[in-house]
């Protein structure tokens, strides 16, 4: 037994009540149930309602399911664009999003801020005939979030196009208003604590329409095949997949945003910005650590990127011989910066506990 | 605690060890591992080692981890064909797997033999410039199967075109020689007694080379993303994957492929004929039952289909409450027929048990 606290951005800690449910899931050999019957789409269903309820979402919603984040990006640009998303592009993963859009041909743009940087609403140029506007709200790699209100705002001036939201990392912290925008997904193993395996994608009827449009209009254009939007969706109205999904893991996500309900998301909110900022603070408070991002409105209060004076890993390495497990930077800054996860697995005496024996660890 | 015996063709019972493996996976918190790290690499190469022996895979080979084997047909399709595959359909899977070729746009081709009935060689005609050949060697549907021997001829037979071979439902049962195929898949939660959510795609070179050929040559052909063959074959060659994979079943899957190579393939694939022979003649022997597919020769030692007399979904009923879920007839056969899955996870005395159960259902 183990017994490491991972505070890696993904994947990373398990959130409390998993193993429990995990051991209900087994008990009622969940596994090994028919996905084709009325026992997966009651899961279907309760998963279905607990992400409804806890990401506020409108009537004109589906919640389906994928692999992956990777694969939702794939989804996205197959099925709600036809020739140009634009994409704005601040991390690794923003990037690679735009990337997916040149690996099929599309004729999509991106704007590019510098690495450690947020975007400035007025500086933000989408061009006309932009079909998907892909945003992040936070930058898995940096560290960078885009306020709510920017995403708000952005949607809200170009109502022609979709808006698609990465909170992969962030999710369900984000008030998102999901009236203006047309789709956001993440991923269970960041801050659902879950294992990986399972992509959640968020998308409304406009997302649909695009689609059909596109399937109808677009000559030898494929949507794709299993997952084709169109088919999701089909299937989702009777609480269904198109193939064999992963139902163990919809069924602990459903159990685990019920949990998050019960603590209240207020609270959990609320959980996230006072140990965010109790991290934030003693980063900057500290000598041989640094915040990376410069301005305050765009550190993320999910994935904590700290400069570090001396080769990181050296305090990587040592802060694991005292039970915490932490992210390097990404890629380039490897040796050069920690990334935090500051998820709701993660109490806030743990969080106390973690900034001790780092202070301990310089 | 339902404690129920799953005899359905898949999801299905969990394989004996599997709970022993989970325990062990989550006491050395595999969920919150990374997936750029050490130990993801030597879960990733221990699970190759295992599926490479138990297949008896040569050098040439790749193990591949999709979402599904949804996900494979896909996959091969976008990567390894540019414009003809050709389908041997017999039942609702091998054709879906047509039906994507079509979602694609390819102009591909198909031979269909009649539902409950297999393929004779000397009447199969494949078309002169088939790129793939696509053959079940077990379809879930009807309890088909194409003899290991017809699929190697023809593969033999057809030197110019990439065979893949449809496994989902009777891996790791067939003995398959892979120097004379190019591809087989299959689906975790069939006889490898897992929860669903992982297809593993077996890929030698020559479909690596023909992904390579199609995006150099075929003009503004998408092979796809991040699961492009290229892609999820560069990232196998460091024991890594393209995106956050499903770690926790890759781990599971590889303890398990080490169980059955520790109890041996020999006595797996003789125990899976003993326990078919026992239900199969069972069958054939008592009124009110029927063996669906005719021609013994194709029948599948994995799934077997059974014809009632009366109602088969109040058998079924009757069954479950004895502790044993069945599935049924696929589609138009739902209350005409059984489905029942022979899949290592169910011991000898299990179906001994079963069968006395049957009998006093009828």
């Amino acid at each position: 037994m183990s017994n490491q606290i991972f505070l890696t951005p993904g994947p990373s800690a398990l959130y409390p009540t998993f193993e429990k449910h995990l051991r209900t899931a087994l008990d009622a050999q969940i596994p090994s149930i028919s996905h084709r019957g009325q026992k997966f789409q009651a899961i279907y269903r309760e998963t279905f309602e607990a992400l409804k309820e806890l990401f506020e979402l409108p009537d004109n919603y589906a919640v389906l399911f994928c692999s992956s984040a990777n694969e939702i990006w794939e989804r996205l640009l197959m099925n709600c664009v036809e020739s140009h998303s634009f994409h704005l592009v601040n991390g690794a993963f923003s990037k690679k999003f735009y990337q997916f859009s040149q690996q099929l041909y599309l004729h999509s743009g991106h704007q590019t801020a510098l690495f450690g940087e947020g975007f400035v609403l007025e500086d933000i140029q989408i061009p006309k005939g932009t079909e998907l506007l892909a945003l992040t709200h936070n930058e898995t790699s940096s560290g960078v979030i885009m306020p709510e209100a920017t995403i708000h705002q952005l949607a809200t001036q170009n109502p022609d196009c979709l808006t698609a939201v990465d909170m992969v990392s962030s999710a369900p912290y984000p008030q998102l208003d999901f009236s203006k925008i047309d789709s956001a997904y993440f991923s269970v193993q960041k801050a659902f604590g879950m294992p990986a395996g399972l992509g959640v994608w968020l998308v409304n009827e406009a997302c649909l329409a695009k689609a059909q449009k596109i399937e109808k209009e677009a000559k030898n254009r494929s949507t794709g095949t299993y997952h084709r939007l169109i088919d999701l969706w089909e299937t989702f109205e009777k609480f269904e997949t198109p193939e064999t999904p992963n139902v163990l893991s919809i069924y602990l996500l459903g159990k685990i945003a019920q949990d998050m309900l019960q603590k209240g998301i207020k609270t959990l909110r609320e959980e996230t910005d006072l140990k965010a900022k109790m991290l934030y603070d003693f980063a900057e408070k500290t000598e041989g650590l640094e915040i990376f991002v410069q301005n305050p409105e765009y550190r993320s209060p999910t994935v904590i990127v700290i400069n570090t004076a001396t080769d990181s890993s050296e305090i990587i390495k040592k802060i694991a011989t005292k039970g915490y497990v932490l992210g390097s930077g990404y890629k380039d800054y490897k040796n050069k910066q920690l990334r935090v996860a500051n998820f709701p697995a993660i109490s806030v005496e743990k969080m106390e506990d973690f900034i001790k024996v780092l202070d301990q660890s310089l």
